[in-house]
């Protein structure tokens, strides 16, 4: 990667999408981090050699388990993670770990932007980790998360983490990308509980209650009660797979095995049920009608004089001159 | 209204827009029901004639007070309408009772469309009640009642009470378009509680505990503190309103008054803090983005060839020929 002075201040990388090519299936650690950089840049001129880079990515991308791991903060996902990768390192799997940060931003360091996160980890031959992309909305972050995932498989990582902090919208975000989604719990959820929205338990194949060590032991077993108690309020899932609840202590590293025996269940089930497939079209699907209406609104509302005159309708139905449908009528028909 | 051959086989009324206003602005409440109608009607000729109609009428639109009632079924929605109808009346309003039914269809007799019902109140001079439009998709019988809301106001109706069946989405729905939202509930909500969605609650302005007599009485004291309890956990609304809950029996006619008494404070509080009218600018502009990007999907999705490209785009992303955002660029770009 050169640098080169572009008509303005700033200098703009110079990508070669050939070459990315040739190193991201060559599985150059480095090239993949580029061919990332590419994809998140917001300059003009890399919007579409990014979208040639997945292009050419995409027919080498391996078979990978997408695995989305979730929690609050503080119950200690990053340590959890630096755990399980390393099970899963032992298990002969390449491990890229990518992040969705609903605070959009690595400067406030929330999920993978602090570096003294997954020290021992971020070390490691077959392990990519990256942090999300900066400056960004939601949506915006989650269409360059899921192509990296392109990028990653295509660079032989078999096994995709996708973190978020558990906080609202961004888990539904990585719920349309995987295959596989880990609710991370702490003991004593009985009112954390009333804290999580319905929805995002409904999402979950497996809830881990982390922290499961020493005094927190008999807090972590009456959680785990609770929960299981809860789940048998939720509607079976269109996968045939029942959630079910586990116990962990990733400061002890006890429990995390049985959580990776609980997945390759869950891989084996739904690969012979059909799901895995229909579920990984569905999302294809869900993203192809979600680009679509971003792209049908954002260029209506950039349209020159759209701002004006929604302003001005604005005005009017206040003053009760028109209604909202005859006032969209009018933009619409412009 | 007279009825006139077409072209094919079906007859179609023939609406003539001034006399239905003028009609309509006299409070004739068969010019009314026409009108309705002809906001209903499916006929391509009818739209404008129909937008003509909302037009001619939004200058002499009076005042109201637009309220939502919700529940599941059985909650007893229509013995409380027909009681708290009666108040209203005897308060001098004149009242309008429209509905928005989810099963979107009315031979399913599941809202308005059973006749048994409301026996007394729509005997009364001052009622006008209209079922829900059938056949139609949640989002477009929303935007009809909304524009009969308009009819109904400029008939002289000073009081719109919508109704609709709480099973989902339809509250959200009838939210958007109210001043207020009640939200019935039946003693033993212990269980009840966990079923309705936080949102729900969340909207409402008053919950209502009907049915509180007799053996009930007990149980639906501890109902209410239940969730006089839950209250506390929800977050302070943008209207200045405390959301609070009521107990009442609209069989025996009992605790009907105070419910209106709430209602009343309701305006008083949000039309001198300010929240009644900015709450009703938000809920126009909700429908203008709303309608806007309704069109801009529905004129995308019925362009010539786009359904069967979609079709192939579909087969190639599952073969993973290509990725859901290059598919979207590829159909966006012809």
């Amino acid at each position: 990667m050169t640098l080169r002075k572009n008509t303005g201040q700033h200098l703009h990388p110079i990508f070669n999408v050939d070459e990315l090519t040739a190193g991201i299936v060559k599985g150059d650690i480095a090239a993949l981090g580029r061919g990332i950089t590419l994809i998140e840049s917001q300059h003009p001129d890399h919007t579409s050699l990014a979208q040639n880079l997945i292009q050419n990515c995409l027919p080498n991308c391996i078979p990978s388990f997408r695995i989305g791991i979730t929690g609050v903060p503080g119950v200690g996902k990053s340590t959890f993670i630096e755990n399980f990768g390393q099970i899963l390192l032992q298990n002969g799997k390449k491990v890229a770990v990518l992040a969705i940060d609903p605070s959009s931003s690595i400067s406030k360091g929330s999920i993978l932007g602090d570096k003294t996160r997954m020290e021992t980890l971020v070390k490691e031959t077959h392990v990519f980790i990256r942090p999300s992309a900066s400056g960004d909305n939601l949506g915006g972050v989650a269409r360059k998360t899921r192509e990296s995932i392109i990028l990653c498989e295509a660079a032989g990582f078999d096994t995709i983490l996708i973190e978020t902090v558990g906080v609202g919208q961004s888990e539904t975000v990585v719920h349309s990308m995987v295959d596989f989604f880990l609710l991370l719990q702490i003991p004593g959820a009985g009112d954390q509980l009333q804290g999580i929205k319905r929805g995002i338990i409904e999402m979950a194949d497996l809830l881990v209650i982390n922290k499961a060590d020493g005094d927190n032991i008999p807090k972590a077993n009456r959680t785990k009660a609770d929960l299981d108690n809860a789940l048998h309020f939720y509607p079976e899932k269109s996968s045939g797979w029942i959630a079910s609840t586990s116990l962990c202590s990733a400061l002890e590293k006890k429990g995390i095995e049985d959580i990776w025996e609980i997945m390759l269940n869950f891989k084996r089930v739904t690969q012979q049920n059909g799901y895995w497939k229909i579920h990984r079209d569905e999302q294809n699907k869900y993203w192809l009608l979600q680009t679509i209406e971003d792209r049908l609104k954002n260029d209506f509302y950039r349209k020159p004089g759209v701002k004006d005159q929604m302003i001005a309708m604005v005005k009017a139905m206040s003053e009760n001159k028109i209604t909202p449908f005859e006032a969209a009528n009018a933009l619409l028909n412009q």
